[in-house]
């Protein structure tokens, strides 16, 4: 299977990358790093990227900013920036790539618990999840030539510890449980699914 | 009770203001027409509004706009148009509203059925009305001095048959009951709520 990872060398993208590229052709993309670079916000880059790699078989997203910090604070401004990045950048990769992607192919997307349980400062990430969540929802029912579409919804990951003091109470999720979830959305037959981890 | 109303002359609007005006004082807010003119995507249009309405005790949003059309046409200019209206333009009313607001006030923003039973073409809209519900449900943890929020959130409206067609199989709700949705946010204890008409 030829698959694209987006973010292949972040904190869950590296890991991801690690496990499926024994058995899979992996192309890694990042916005410096990587095999190919392509800026999720400009759907030029994405278009360019899809012309590089050709048609492809899974790809795969562990990518996209938002912000976080205090409602009280917050300007419109702030909250643009997850939906930008992390809301519309991975949208994108469904815009333009559903034009390359093999039939029966698939696309993960990420989003995360604080769609459903969120924590002080989150309110723009809480948006930004909750939305990924219901954009794959309603794309799984409307994509063609039988492509798939699941996000995986980690929590706080244990190989984030910078972020456990934000997550009070929560508990830190092995990410080869993040891995086992990329690889339920990629290889498995599931379709509109929120792939919770936590 | 003084209340604010954006949107006070659209389909939900107006007989929402027609239910609250009875036995408020209300501030009808549009684009276009109303008692007050005001653009939700632009801060300093919001922060013009407040200065010269003051202080008040609800605001209410049954205004935004999102883009209906099928995946796969969608661009990512067409997905970014919900996300600035229906989406940040509600954010803004709070972002903006919090420092205006009186002490155990509400904000009452609006979603819709489509976040979670999406319709062909839905897909901007299931995304943007889920960011809606997800935003609400960060935001009534961080809100201060006891104000609340919390989304109406509807189905298709007895009162917008040209959708009909669009929502096959759909109930349509009846207006009073989206009314009474508005009425149980502003006038009662809810907090953080999603509130479905459905």
């Amino acid at each position: 299977m030829k698959i694209i990872i987006v973010g292949a060398t972040g904190t869950i993208g590296s890991k991801v990358n690690a496990n499926l590229e024994k058995d899979h052709e992996v192309i890694k993309v990042g916005s410096q790093s990587g095999d190919l670079q392509a800026d999720i916000t400009d759907p030029e880059s994405l278009e360019n990227l899809f012309e590089e790699t050709g048609s492809f078989d899974a790809l795969v997203s562990a990518t996209g900013a938002a912000h976080f910090g205090p409602l009280q604070e917050m300007t419109a401004e702030d909250f643009d920036m997850g939906l930008q990045s992390k809301l519309l950048g991975q949208v994108n990769l469904v815009l333009t790539g559903q034009h390359y992607i093999n039939p029966k192919g698939s696309f993960t997307l990420v989003s995360g618990i604080l769609s459903e349980d969120p924590v002080a400062d989150s309110v723009n990430v809480s948006a930004v999840n909750s939305a990924v969540n219901g954009f794959v929802k309603a794309a799984a029912l409307e994509l063609e030539n039988d492509v798939r579409i699941n996000a995986v919804s980690p929590g706080v990951v244990e190989d984030s510890p910078e972020l456990f003091d934000a997550f009070p109470g929560h508990t830190p999720v092995a990410m080869n449980r993040v891995v086992k979830a990329y690889r339920k959305s990629v290889l498995g037959i599931s379709n509109g699914e929120i792939i919770k981890v936590w």
